[in-house]
């Protein structure tokens, strides 16, 4: 339910450390009592940012027992300076509170192209390491946030072998979220027993269910990370696939994910509506997948909506244009239960039915092809006049 | 020059039949004396409107006399009906002006999945065969015109074999503009002396190098089409590879197709700014066309140049995510000729520097990636809040 419930173990904190303008928070940390496993899913764009490559870096181990993140400052095409002060974030943050710095994972997001400010980075995690407190979600989830108008997290707790676990989630979004979660950062916590292997096992599957099925606006960011720590708090016999628990537990991994992958998309820049756009039939899932971003990352189709027009003509034109393939007689287009295209052509619905649909603040697009077994979905937002604002 | 001048033996019309609301032309129609050598490039959609159907099987001929078109409802998604109303156009139209229907050439540009009105559509058919005129050009181009807020035409004049030659052409754009000539329709008129087989490989060699150059929003539509008629009125030798003025016919449908497609983009839905993307450096062409065009389909790129930023870390970022091989400390990127990053790094360039060149209604952004001879260019305009509201 969206509620923080901080796991056993898990202190957090959140400052502002003035690399923002006004007095926002824009510092946070997350640290654990003991060393996690650790598990991290990155961007895949080919510019990475320099927390990007460090904390790529120090998971290599499968252990961390800290998170420290700046706002308002990407640290991306930053150079050797930019590396140099990633690392020294991590030494920074290792230092307060007496750990290797390999155990640090780091992420920034911001402006692409600047240096950090690194007197007040050094005096955000002194400030940061003074706040920690096993209360300090709160101030964590508000501190990340970047032009999200809402705080985003989750929390799904359980019962394993009779011990009460926590999976808690927290991610910031908004703009540049594509399937390929673009300028999204999240991070996950647990008190779970579980080793990194099996962690990263269960983060990947989560993620690609998730993170990788919203779009926003088709663009991919240089700091996309996702972490997920598992501190062994909860006193229960390890998960592995052969515990009985094991299914719960990658449900409530996939659960935090998905309802913050939600979050995102619901509070997408200038966005009001929740669309789903769900591909059946295609020759495969790929093109299936192909098909659901065309029209998912059409800029018009995403502002017909704004006018509250179905205007089914233009998602036909972006499967047609899709790596997808299609034959334009066999399509079947419903908005929610409502026909609107079948065979190819219009399938006689009134305007105005279909209009209403469009309307709603959360609807459906259902997509069968009608070639093969292949399904995707991908849930996205209209694209308002705030969008273009937003992003001047 | 921007100017209209109609090809010796060709007569046009534009009239209001009553397809669009409000008085302004919706049909135009084009014919010559005489049967011409033919060639056309259509959408690359899988989705693609009856009358692409139908002029592709005309067009097979290598020979045309007419061409008819209406704007105000694209009959696209209309299935077999679709395609009786599409050929009915070219029959009403051969019987007005006396020739085969298999010489006549059908547009459609409008709304998708609606029926056409086949009696508005009959009817405006007469008025334009009454109307047709060799001085018809005007009302031809302005007929054609859908949410363009400007005619776009151009004409190139030439001696060969001391005969005064036309090279004349038409389009309707703005919006839903990619690489793909998305929602474009252009018609090319030319007096010259050359076979089908040649002129298809001018009209395509033409068209790579200009329509599918321009970008407004990565959408392709069901219906774009370029046709280029030529009904040798001109006194000449046949033009072939071996006439010593071959190149200058070339040149001429170049500098045509490049001027229509330049005003597209400059008359984009809501665009002020005209922006050159250059990418050399690539590993191959390839390459460079990938990172070009992913530049150009950015919407977060876009609407930076709406609020004067150059923003260079969002053009590193789509370059990054883009199919082109990259190499972040590799790429330099200059705004006009001024560096903005060198070496993946920023190049210390003052931001008010590149703001003012972004500022500019024309710039370029040139992108060098140092990793081979790849190079390509695409041309494209900003993202504004004005083409939000034209396509709610």
């Amino acid at each position: 339910m969206k509620t923080i419930v901080m796991p056993a173990g898990f202190q957090a904190a959140g400052v502002h450390a003035g690399i923002k303008k006004g007095g926002s928070r824009d510092m946070a940390m997350i640290v654990s009592d003991v060393p996690c496993a650790a598990a991290a899913v990155f961007t895949t764009n080919q510019v990475a940012a320099a927390p990007v490559k460090v904390s790529r870096q120090h998971i290599n181990s499968g252990v961390a027992q800290a998170i420290v993140m700046n706002s308002g400052n990407a640290n991306a095409c930053t150079g050797d300076a930019g590396m140099r002060d990633a690392k020294s974030m991590t030494e920074l943050t290792a230092e307060q509170i007496g750990c290797p710095s390999e155990d640090v994972l780091v992420c920034s997001t911001g402006h692409i192209g600047d240096s950090l400010p690194m007197d007040k980075i050094e005096k955000g995690i002194e400030l940061l390491a003074a706040a920690l407190s096993y209360d300090g979600g709160e101030d964590a989830v508000h501190a990340i946030m970047t032009t999200d108008t809402v705080p985003k997290y989750w929390s799904v707790q359980m019962m394993i072998d009779e011990q009460s676990v926590t999976v808690f989630g927290m991610a910031k979004g908004a703009g540049m979220i594509e399937p390929n979660m673009a300028t999204m950062l999240s991070f996950l916590l647990t008190d779970a027993v579980i080793d990194s292997v099996a962690l990263q096992g269960v983060l990947t599957s989560a993620v690609n269910d998730s993170f990788n099925r919203i779009s926003v606006d088709g663009d991919r960011s240089t700091n996309d990370t996702v972490f997920l720590l598992a501190n062994g708090q909860a006193d229960h016999t390890p998960l592995s696939v052969d515990h009985p628990q094991w299914g719960s537990f990658v449900e409530a991994v996939k659960e935090v994910t998905r309802e913050l992958a939600f979050q995102i998309v619901k509070d997408g820049e200038g966005a009001e509506k929740f669309v789903t756009i769900n591909v059946s039939g295609a020759a495969g899932d790929d093109d299936a997948d192909a098909a659901a971003r065309a029209v998912a990352n059409s800029f018009l189709v995403k502002t017909s909506w704004v006018g509250k027009e179905a205007n089914w003509g233009r998602v036909m034109d972006a499967i047609g244009y899709s790596r997808a393939k299609v034959k334009e007689d066999k399509v079947d287009i419903s908005y929610d239960d409502v026909p609107a295209v079948r065979c190819g052509v219009a399938a006689g619905t009134p305007d105005n039915v279909l209009s209403k649909i469009v309307a709603k603040s959360e609807f459906s697009i259902n997509i069968n092809l009608n070639l093969g077994d292949g399904h995707a979905v991908v849930y996205t937002c209209e694209c308002t006049e705030e969008y273009v604002r937003i992003n001047m």
